[in-house]
């Protein structure tokens, strides 16, 4: 995909991560991201909250149970996406749109917080849903950035030592 | 600050991040994030490695701490913030710049890793960074968006129930 | 504010803006951005077109005019601004949001096309609209970002000569 | 390209563009943008400048002269695009790295304003650079996002009358 609108969201869940399986076997996690601004009140010389934004989101197979396995309600996270509109139909029949995140990248945030990190087994533990991630590839959400896990985060001993910095 | 340059990447770390202080006691964590594109070989019918960019990257206060607690050599991260240009003399006397990035946010990615998040202590244990937090709020990085930390993450029985969603 | 979520958008205008007054006699001007992404289809070997994202946004003061003078139906556009989401009653009684786009910069897009422009006749021509901007400062969109407008674009004469590169 | 740091910048041209062409016949415009960030003075209680940031920026085929065609030194612009790095070797001799901006969309700010914005004739009036656009499509920045310019503002009257809102 080329020429989406990409945003980056820091906020808020509102609940745990809901973590269902497609009939493929495919692994997705839902939750709503809540972004509160903040608006520096002059005369009470204090910040307030604005208006929230709630964001729903979504994310796609192994990266569906890391979120569901380390994502918890309240926490604070940072997540990069694709905004999508969607198309429904509610009670009454009427056309509504709904706005979503489609997350490339999501973690917690570290501004207060800790976290210990453990790198996922080999990517291949997934099961059912290895092999529909090699024949789908092309039509599934993962098929677009870095989608080739084995070279994220798997050459760590070659950075560092001869970085121009 | 407004009107700032504000982007997010994706990246790995190139080495440990560096956790100093402050004359004034305050903590301060440096580090450098390799973010490496990919372009589609048509003719190969695979992803090839882009050149990587390398970016310089700063964070302050407790949230120093929670970095250079949390994360380490090689691990892929999100990070927001906004760009900086630093001027400098080289070792021949030249005027040079460089582009650093003054993080806001940054989270370990999920998408190839899990993590076991912990809510840093009431973040005010930090000590002696904790006076300073308060005098000096107007010239330092935090005072800016979401500086109280309380507000943040502090109300999560606030949401979930009640959402639009 | 702070920690709004910030958003660039490309697309086309789905028609001319519309520019209307609020009682105070403020300018706004309200447009829908079409942006369509696209997939590449590895088959077909071409571009598709992906399904759209229909953006409702708003602009105010001397700005929404210089929008409305400037831009009209099917025009590409870049713009800049920060969501937000408003809460509404729809016909039936139900409760439902939107989310939309409060514009902080905008333009069009040179890709396919050329501009000539203009700069606008200082700033303070806008009549009715001044008194309130000094008076409401704190509660207007305007206020946040580079709201002074009297230090944008007005030293040109500043650059060029003395920059770094 | 995926994966890329993809960067919105709004700021002041320092010099008018300099257009060229390559031994190809290809167009391209590089030009720096000044972006200068600003903080509240609580004290003063007015608006300060920060330091600003000089982004070199360039822009490809006929989009290149559309931007040289348009946009003159002073002027503010909005733009998005992706950082790229370059290492290059100094009179010195020592290796260094710059920071740049690979455009892919800018336009005149309407902020403080005003456009009159003319279709490109037919995108294929380029003459020399037609040719290298289709045979080396596969390494020229346009080949990415957007790059079909046929159906981005090709279809004005598509909008307008059956668009969700």
């Amino acid at each position: 995909m080329a020429g989406e609108t990409v945003i980056t969201v820091v906020g808020n869940l509102t609940a745990d991560p809901e973590l269902r399986y497609t009939q493929n076997g495919l692994p997705v996690a839902n939750f709503t991201i809540a972004s509160t601004p903040r608006t520096f009140d002059r005369q009470a010389n204090e910040w307030k909250d604005g208006e929230a934004l709630f964001l729903r989101a979504s994310v796609w197979r192994e990266f569906a149970e890391h979120v569901a396995g380390s994502l918890t309600k309240g926490m604070r996270v940072i997540a990069q996406g694709r905004l999508r509109q969607r198309s429904y139909q509610d009670r009454e029949g009427n056309q509504r749109t709904s706005i979503e995140l489609e997350v490339d990248e999501i973690g917690p945030s570290l501004r207060y917080a800790t976290a210990q990190v453990t790198r996922a087994a080999s990517n291949g533990g997934g099961g059912q849903s290895r092999p529909q991630q090699q024949q789908q590839v092309s039509d599934e959400p993962w098929s677009t950035p870095g989608s080739s896990s084995a070279d994220a985060w798997s050459t760590p001993g070659s950075f560092g030592d001869d970085t121009p910095f």
